[in-house]
């Protein structure tokens, strides 16, 4: 079965503790009708019914709307629900087990932090590389070094899926990162810790577009 | 496909923390060639990539040895694995979830903790019980009130699969547990934390197998 192609511009990687007391579903739907592409569902800490059936109600919004979803980690829980892929970082599921679990059409994203962990990924079979960390982060500290923007490029020259960049991306940097190269600008942050996180996703979404078109 | 028939007469759940510092492996190993018929693996705190690694060489030494290896919760470890079952907890994958991701030849265990929880995981498919906790244990400290002997005659009524008791169970109370109708004793902390798993596992096995002749 082909698997589907994904719009990549704007990426919501969901985060409840960042939340400010609102709920995931919540800054889903601010950050969906914003303009946000496509959504990572991330759940570290939750019981695997809780994300269940968080993940349900999510995937209910998304459907409806054409936005996939994509679930971090847990491919039980992107089965259960039927989520349109998985996102696998270095500490998760490894890929070849994934591939095997996963039914064809399934989206799987791989969390790399240099070239040659994105030539291993793309080789493995991976459909699109989630760079990380781009900056420096406070959201995410087992990370390696920034790769800042000579690291996307020279990732960029090595492989041909589509990048989505990640870590300490905000309307400040996010343009620049385009240029290096990067398909879709990943954000955690600067939306879901916004004040108004539609708002925070629709000016996001102007700078990206905006970025693409001049590059 | 047909389910594989399960001896569950003395049923090791492992622990890393309560390990003293020996590997799950190392512990399995002992307590298997002592008479443990069957082993869940249980990690609630590792990474997937740590659970997959682990679970891949459990499974090696215990698939040469006929002995069946159930997951904690974890279907995706499950499937990368071909473990032969699951184990769930109230608050794990809905049963009903699990019985279509995993293949049909797959074992499901739930764990239950009153007469109502037990009949309708029975309807739900659940292929045996864990009824959980017999005695109170500092083991585990999210569940109910202990069931006791009455708790286990009740359940043992309403309910034709086999019953695992787990929950405070030790050389001491297992051959009472067994004359009230369970099928099997499963243990955590009465092997996984004795000086000498193996010599433990042999006389509980013992202790068992006595008390199942006497019933």
């Amino acid at each position: 079965m082909k698997r589907k192609s994904i719009d990549f511009t704007l990426y919501l990687v969901t985060d409840r503790i960042l939340s400010r007391g609102r709920s995931t579903l919540e800054i889903i739907k601010a950050a969906v009708r914003s303009g946000v592409t496509v959504v990572q569902l991330r759940e570290k800490n939750a019981s695997t019914k809780y994300f269940v059936e968080e993940g349900l109600q999510i995937k209910d919004f998304l459907k409806n709307r054409g936005i996939p979803l994509i679930i971090d980690d847990r491919i039980d829980v992107a089965l259960a629900i039927e989520a349109d892929g998985v996102h696998l970082g270095q500490d998760d599921m490894p890929l070849e087990f994934a591939r095997k679990i996963l039914p064809d059409e399934s989206i799987i994203g791989v969390s790399v932090g240099s070239a040659e962990e994105a030539i291993k990924a793309e080789k493995g079979g991976a459909d699109y590389l989630g760079l990380s960390p781009v900056y420096s982060t406070s959201t995410k500290t087992d990370t390696g070094p920034p790769l800042g923007l000579d690291g996307i490029r020279k990732i960029r020259e090595k492989v041909s899926v589509p990048l989505v960049g990640i870590g300490g991306l905000n309307h400040k940097n996010s343009a620049e990162v385009i240029k290096a190269g990067i398909t879709g600008i990943a954000v955690v942050s600067a939306i879901v810790a916004a004040e108004d996180p539609g708002k925070a996703a629709l000016s996001l979404k102007e700078i990206i577009q905006r970025a693409k078109n001049e590059t």
